[in-house]
């Protein structure tokens, strides 16, 4: 038997607890023995929950049970999630994660702590939520230099910026409307803003190539600032508008990382993802050019990520084959004004046009007022 | 250090061998020590190859030398492949292929061999050549019910039905443009027939469900007969064509399975594949859609399949882990014309339109000699 707890009982650690509760038999024949969820370690009341028994508000009933091999981390935030992750690991669970905020900020110190303790750290569901990214990126494509990763990696933003496509609405009703859908939050800051999807990009980064770079030092640009005026220039130049994380890592081995509202052709692939789903385009040397796509969001598709990592921690929680990352030196970063590209330049008539490969520190100089959206 | 040997020296196994000069510091790296290809086994002369020294035409050489921990079957078709699979796994070795027909046709003795003998049996670069789709499958979204998978995994016929739709051209010459880049053999037969489709869909199905079904198995038609009409028809109906491989599972436990070419609506996302890219779509229960695109064939990116494997295998060669298959009963296949679907009927004026969903059988009886597209 392998038992299990769910640390945080909100939309994830709910979704976890059911998707383990319906795919029970399925899960076990995979791992080799049945599985239970053994606690939900939660501060809040939930009088009347079928799973109240195994609700408590203590971790250490977690910590100190040997039976319980595999912690399932769904708190978000950085702490007190980072804290419980260490003592998991100190007691020799392994932790499952799809909170991207603890990896971006403290993933190097993580896996550091798990490998020292012979356990696993997995956080498939971080990013693109069920979309197998992490696996793939880690070893499918392992034996690729990886050059490029765009990414639509926030389901709320892609949603906005949907609305205001299709349905010719503005920035402010289609925030509107994700929130009336549960789409966004109240507060959307770390969603419109770009940082959800900056944490996210980090973390790909970091598995692409080694270097865990701090969220903090990416350069982030959300959307709150785009028009219907930007939507008919788009249009008008056969291109959408997407929220990309980008990172690549050229030839002088500086790292290229942003996330920012670029142009996109209509005939690119990240151009079909729409409403709330994520894509993340991956190039490496010798595979060119792939594609993931799905949910990026939401209960059940996080969950099944989450319990992917938890069938891969029972048979192999032991392994000695994790990844490992060091910190990046933000001096290896590329300045954003300097990374080259073609760039949309929506002139003060609104009027659009290409120009060549170029930079922004170039281009603003002479640009005046105009808008300017790289085009990826 | 990792000693691996590479049989068959044709496009497949001199990319691996490419790879792994190329990218060998980046694979140590991820290993975790150096890496070397030690033989080259195949039966031709190669008089001045830079490998000339690793060629050797006795496999024996391989079999009996205990430095050798990977084996990359690249010899293609069923023997003596199976055979010189099997005595690596006697011999200690595990075996990492791209050989397609020998999994459809041996997966389940092959994979049973491997893990009498505690090693591995990978096979990554069996479908879909670079893309991630194998491994996602088994593990990322191993907690999930997959209830269909629609692939486009034929990058000839692909390229052909691209050129047919997008220059106008006839299905012949489309195809002699196809064989004259090299993306079709002279003997065009298991890509426009659809054998190669019928394997690769039987191994995603086997992944899916732990059963493998022999290929025969698999109602398989390729696209010998699409006509000019039938595009004009597609087109008509905001649709394109594509050799589809199809498998789902419900309720009652029914494999459906199939290749045909299928009408695919404009803003299905198997639309955007074109050219001799492929495309995986993948349903599962908790995860929903998800789709996963790239490179299907060619030398670079099936290298990047097996060397992802050759990682893999010499990280974990002797994870207790890996999947086992058993052998399907045709029996629980449904009859192909008993599948539910929306069809596009063509009628003898080549007016196309959509049907309710219902059956083929159900659709032959009154519909005589009207052209027929499941459409998916």
């Amino acid at each position: 038997m392998v038992s299990i707890a769910v640390l945080g009982y909100g939309t994830v650690g709910k979704g976890t607890v059911d998707l383990i509760d319906e795919n029970r038999a399925l899960i076990a024949e995979k791992i080799g023995e049945d599985i239970q969820v053994k606690y939900i370690v939660d501060l809040r009341d939930f009088a009347g929950d079928r799973n109240e028994k195994k609700l408590t508000k203590n971790y250490d009933d977690v910590l100190n049970d040997k039976e319980v091999s595999i912690v399932c981390e769904m708190i978000g935030g950085s702490h007190p999630a980072f804290e419980f992750t260490m003592k998991a690991f100190a007691a020799g669970k392994s932790v499952v994660t799809s909170n991207k905020e603890v990896v971006a900020n403290f993933g190097t110190e993580l896996l550091a702590e798990a490998k020292k303790n012979g356990v696993s750290y997995l956080f498939e569901a971080s990013v693109g939520g069920g979309i197998p990214i992490i696996r793939p990126l880690n070893n499918c494509l392992a034996a690729n230099k990886i050059r490029k990763i765009d990414a639509i990696v926030n389901g709320t933003t892609n949603f906005i910026l949907s609305q205001m496509f299709e349905q010719g609405v503005s920035f402010a009703d289609a925030l509107a409307t994700a929130q009336q859908k549960g789409y966004a939050e109240a507060n959307p800051s770390a969603d419109v803003d770009g940082v959800d999807a900056a944490r996210k990009i980090a973390i790909l980064a970091a598995i692409s190539w080694g270097e865990l770079l701090s969220p903090d030092h990416v350069y982030t640009c959300g959307i709150r600032d785009i028009t219907g005026a930007d939507v008919a220039a788009a249009e008008k130049m056969g291109c959408t508008i997407k929220l990309i994380a980008h990172a690549s890592r050229g030839e002088d081995n500086k790292l290229q990382i942003f996330v920012s509202p670029c142009m996109v052709k209509n005939d690119n692939i990240l151009s079909t993802v729409r409403d709330v789903f994520n894509g993340v385009a991956v190039s490496g040397d010798f595979v060119g050019d792939t594609f993931f796509y799905g949910r990026g969001a939401g209960s059940d598709p996080t969950a099944s990520a989450v319990c992917g990592d938890v069938i891969d921690a029972a048979r192999n929680g032991r392994a000695k084959d994790r990844s490992s990352w060091t910190p990046m030196d933000p001096a290896a970063v590329r300045a954003y004004e300097d990374i080259e590209s073609v760039f949309c330049v929506i002139d003060e008539k609104g009027e659009p046009s290409f120009t060549e490969k170029t930079t922004l520190r170039a281009l603003s100089a002479k640009c005046g007022k105009a808008r300017i959206f790289r085009l990826i």
